[in-house]
């Protein structure tokens, strides 16, 4: 294993400093792993995610005008404790109630609830939204129902674009479970990753090999099947995302997402499979992003997700925002 | 090796189409290899870079406003040819001259300035600046002198943002040049890299070493040492840079850049200790940038780049531009 880091108990400390230094519109809140927005004064909706690290730059790197409010950061893959999202709803909360994004892990359903209820023994009005785009398998390892995975940026941008605006929290929920409805993604891995306090991979991928449906930790995915072409990885994602919704003669905003140790050029050239046969599903893609937005380590592979726009949506999606990962 | 592609052969064209089609004020020209702005009609000196492939998002990635108006990729580190670089110059001409910025390699020395002979020949104004800012060795396997790397992404923004201003070319040059004399870069391998046409990696780099100064086409650095900390690692890589050049209680600009495969959780490690010793040096960082800016296929590692800021060169990195990969 060969990691730029120190001792690997302070890797996610160290991690979101050298982060938070990079933006003066950042705080990080150590205590906690917290990193949170400068408070601006302006009454809004807060909105926090969160989870485990390892995924970076989610979720800390989305903190920002038209995004996230604050980001709660766990431990590598673990989710964080109640205390640590609780920190986050209140550094959110800029009067007018705070939305949680979570990504639908047991960990996280289970931390996130809890804080929930802490949050609004204080007075803070809570509401949360569960993200499970990844239609690879339906239950796993550490989900009772899907996963959720790089869908979730969007989630961020359509939520953090509407608190922007001055809508009410139940106007935010509303947007950010209508984007949920309509957004779909899979995934394809070639290696494991490698846990900063492990001495060796996760697990082994075969040489030639690479695992159709895996999760961002690891988690199995459908089937090991031999490595294949780029348009063939095209074909096989989009075909199980596009059985689950029907995207057909719709808009939509494609991302092609890298999980960490895959080089731009691979994610360009997938990008370029894919929006041919969108095309040639008159499937108009009207916002496509590429790039690394959630990933799992050091794990090579990468994700697709479409989603599904209406009018609202998109102009959701193309307000500005301002952060580390995403400046539109 | 695991690589999302199809034929090596044409990776690189798939790459620039995959690329281009993300952003509409982006063209692509398939048979020059040749990514450039849409014409504006504005007349200004127009900015072209390019190289090799496999140092993506470099460099088309920074066509756009306030950066490069063309970009002209070679095959995966090879030099692109003069009859691309005439085209990606012609391209990027709208009446005002065109600056070239070329990084030190043999290669791209001679064919860049075979193209600008040819574009004089047609009546276009062309200048050049050589990039050099890697210190870790003075001369390479592919370089009379020192090597070009990540450094020169700054100068692409210094450089597109004087050329926006309207400046004339040889302020557009002048700026370039005082941008060069300050950057210095060095970096350090965890791994080689994989060319696409290839089946095993270029060479091997030992389990629990790494490589000190090896260059962005994994040509010879200075030592391989046993893999350190990143407090070791930025220790080791600053002491070089600042030997060079004298940093000290100067304001600067630093990138923290990967190489392609090294995840974001470690660049932000590394980003905290760079700043750590930075402080205690007295030297004020007005400008950090952490992310995957010049890197070498799928090779893990990481380079500096410190760059000496005065008046000018501050507010031309700071004003407005808008890429894929690079958004202020």
């Amino acid at each position: 294993m060969k990691k730029i880091m120190n001792d690997p108990k302070n890797i996610v400390s160290e991690m979101l400093e050298g982060l938070s230094i990079l933006n003066k519109d950042l705080l990080y809140h150590p205590e906690f792993e917290v990193v949170s927005r400068v408070k601006t004064g302006k009454k809004k909706v807060g909105i926090v995610s969160g989870g485990g690290s390892g995924h970076e730059p989610a979720h800390a790197g989305y903190v920002g005008l038209g995004l996230l409010d604050a980001a709660v950061a766990g431990n590598v893959f673990a989710s964080p404790d109640p205390m640590r999202i609780l920190k986050g709803i209140k550094e959110a909360d800029n009067g007018a109630g705070v939305l949680l994004v979570i990504k639908n892990y047991s960990g996280d359903i289970m931390n996130f609830d809890m804080a929930k209820d802490l949050a609004e023994l204080e007075g803070i009005k809570v509401e949360s939204v569960v993200v499970k785009d990844d239609v690879a398998v339906e239950d796993s390892e550490y989900s009772d129902g899907r996963r959720g995975i790089a869908g979730t940026i969007f989630v961020h941008k359509v939520a953090g674009a509407m608190a922007e605006r001055g809508a009410s929290l139940d106007e935010v929920k509303r947007v950010a479970q209508k984007a949920i409805k309509n957004i779909r993604s899979m995934g394809v891995s070639m290696s494991s990753c490698t846990l900063p306090a492990a001495s060796k991979e996760n697990f082994t991928l075969e040489v030639g090999k690479m695992e159709i449906g895996m999760g961002i930790h690891g988690e199995k995915g459908i089937v090991k099947d031999l490595l294949k072409t780029s348009k063939d990885i095209a074909t096989i994602l989009l075909e199980k995302i596009m059985n689950d919704l029907d995207y057909y003669d719709s808009e939509i905003a494609l991302m092609i997402n890298g999980l960490g140790a895959t080089p731009l050029m691979e994610l360009y050239v997938l990008n370029n499979d894919v929006r041919k046969i969108l095309l040639s599903k008159n499937i108009v893609v009207k916002n496509n992003m590429v790039g690394n937005f959630m990933t799992a380590l050091d794990m090579t592979g990468c994700s697709i997700t479409l989603f599904k726009l209406d009018t609202e949506l998109e102009d959701l999606l193309n307000e500005k925002c301002k952060s580390l990962a995403l400046n539109i």
